[in-house]
């Protein structure tokens, strides 16, 4: 797919429509379950998703609703079964979000101050803390057979997030080089857990919602798990080379803060002339914008971007025999297509 | 009851047991749980709960966990049904804890170090959510008609909780006197929220893994929001006149905090002489230790201590009401009684 433009711009168009019906299902009850917090919450919630007076949703790509959604139609349900798992998965996603910049000091989030600048920690924790638990809430509101399965899968899922989220802060302490250095398993295994879970739990309990058995629904998990493989990929590639007017972050910007990524772990690791040069560079420590040149370069030359972008092909291509083996209507099918391919060819 | 000595000693000895019990059957699936958080997390659960090498368990009071089970019994099933609400209880419990001392800026917890102390913020909020979604995987974990009730009540009370944390940050913007200043209604909604919504969860949790029907969850439920008011009103007489040889908190703690309590907030609204006197000193803000003792003086004078005692005893008696209203074995009748009277007439 996405071998001639026409194809492209259809897959382009199909992955736009999917995502903007999924966020226009689900915002109004993200909306009714923030105001249900409480003024004080309510404003902060209402602020950290962009829904300010006469604001428009700004709140990210929606990736994890639409997966929800299409995964309910690909087992033949109607989409809006899923919708709980659709605004748990967003619920829990924002949840992480706030709680990451805190965690990692980052001052901006989508072009405002993150919640913790702008209202202090202690606002930040706790709306943090109330999205978590209202995602399990709206799960289990619905009822339904399945219900208490989707949430066991989410409260699964959160162990993961987090235990990822402590073994990607815990690399930065650990050597560029050497027998202690972070090995290209462990950083998939991080990205599988950070980044893979959440994504697995939206399509695997949208097919619960819609239906589908414990079978069937490790099935999306797996789908899942590809294509946040496949996103991270594309992030750590944006992370070094994206364009900031795009991407909304500082140029070179995972280096500037000495990220293990995949570009730079693969170049490190392949014993390419430049990756001594490389590692012999971090190693010390880089600090200037010359200095950053010099690394994404170097990184570039030792082949760590082509291995980011194979590996991200790869992971898209065990999303397509995830979707191969799964029968459902040829409409649903091109939309997660769609859905996969806008995730790799994105430039922000 | 605990009209003369040999009940007392009896209940005490009865709520006693109902604890130990509870904290012996709940620590094995609670330390199970937080090894399986991988290395880094596992080691600062370990160390917040108390189980470092040799060291015996020091966490808390297991009110949570005895309260799970003593309503599974209750309602006529055996102790261990309730297990899960029990370690849901004391996770998410804890977890409010650890967030709470970041919130608070509270240095120690337990006679240690808090987690934010000594791990740092980052690894403390990510503990804490952690503790957060296992509670909701434990409780889901065992299946069970009842589970998937079980967890949404679960997240209904840790919405009411963060609701009522919100809350009591936003008095200490008020003033202390005058329109604006803390009723005894919102003092009372909020500590029904925050301290009383999850001993709700506990009783009704518990007594739906026993197989109660909701009607009877609700009446648990009632039971818990009364302990934990009477729990509160005891806390807040404790704050101000508890040894700190006993509660381990400084001495006029939550007035040297300019804490919105019962006992202050009572004595601000009692029109006697020595309202006005306190309000005009806590309007300048008090921070002298004789200051504080004048403080302490005035709010006794006032009535507050005593407002805050009768309301405990009142409380305590809608405890009694409810557990009049359900019919119970003997002897778990007398071990929640044990367990509410030792609450109110703890020392620390």
């Amino acid at each position: 797919m996405m071998t001639f433009p026409a194809t492209a711009s259809r897959d382009h168009e199909l992955g736009l429509n999917a995502t903007r019906r999924a966020r226009a299902l689900t915002e109004p009850m993200l909306r009714d379950l923030v105001d249900r917090l409480g003024p004080s919450l309510a404003r902060i919630g209402r602020y950290h998703f962009g829904w300010r007076a006469g604001g428009s949703f700004t709140g990210g790509k929606a990736i994890r609703p639409t997966l929800a959604l299409l995964a309910a139609e690909a087992v033949g349900a109607v989409a809006t079964d899923a919708l709980p798992a659709a605004a748990a998965a967003e619920l829990v996603h924002n949840f992480s979000l706030i709680h990451d910049d805190i965690i990692d000091n980052d001052e901006l989030r989508r072009g405002q101050p993150a919640v913790w600048k702008e209202y202090g920690v202690p606002a930040a924790i706790l709306i943090g803390d109330a999205l978590h638990s209202e995602a399990f809430g709206i799960l289990l509101s619905g009822g339904g057979p399945n219900a208490a399965a989707a949430a066991a899968r989410l409260a699964a899922a959160m162990r993961e997030v987090v235990v990822g989220q402590v073994e990607d802060l815990r690399f930065t302490e650990r050597p560029w080089t050497g027998e202690q250095a972070v090995s290209i398993a462990e950083y998939q295994a991080m990205a599988e857990a950070k980044t893979g879970a959440l994504l697995a739990f939206s399509a695997s309990a949208g097919a619960l919602l819609g239906g589908a058995d414990a079978a069937a629904a490790d099935c999306f998990d797996r789908l899942g798990r590809h294509l946040g493989l496949a996103f991270q990929c594309t992030d750590d590639v944006l992370g070094i080379w994206g364009d900031p007017a795009n991407t909304g972050k500082p140029v070179f910007g995972d280096l500037r803060e000495a990220k293990r990524t995949l570009p730079v772990i693969a170049a490190l690791t392949a014993e390419a002339p430049a990756s001594s040069r490389l590692g012999a560079l971090l190693g010390r420590g880089v600090r200037t914008d010359s200095g950053l040149r010099l690394a994404a370069e170097l990184i570039e030359e030792a082949g760590g971007r082509e291995f980011a972008e194979r590996e991200a092909a790869r992971q898209l291509a065990g999303v397509d025999d995830c979707l191969a083996s799964l029968s459902m209507p040829v409409e649903i099918r091109a939309s997660f297509d769609a859905l996969a391919h806008s995730l790799i060819g994105r430039i922000k």
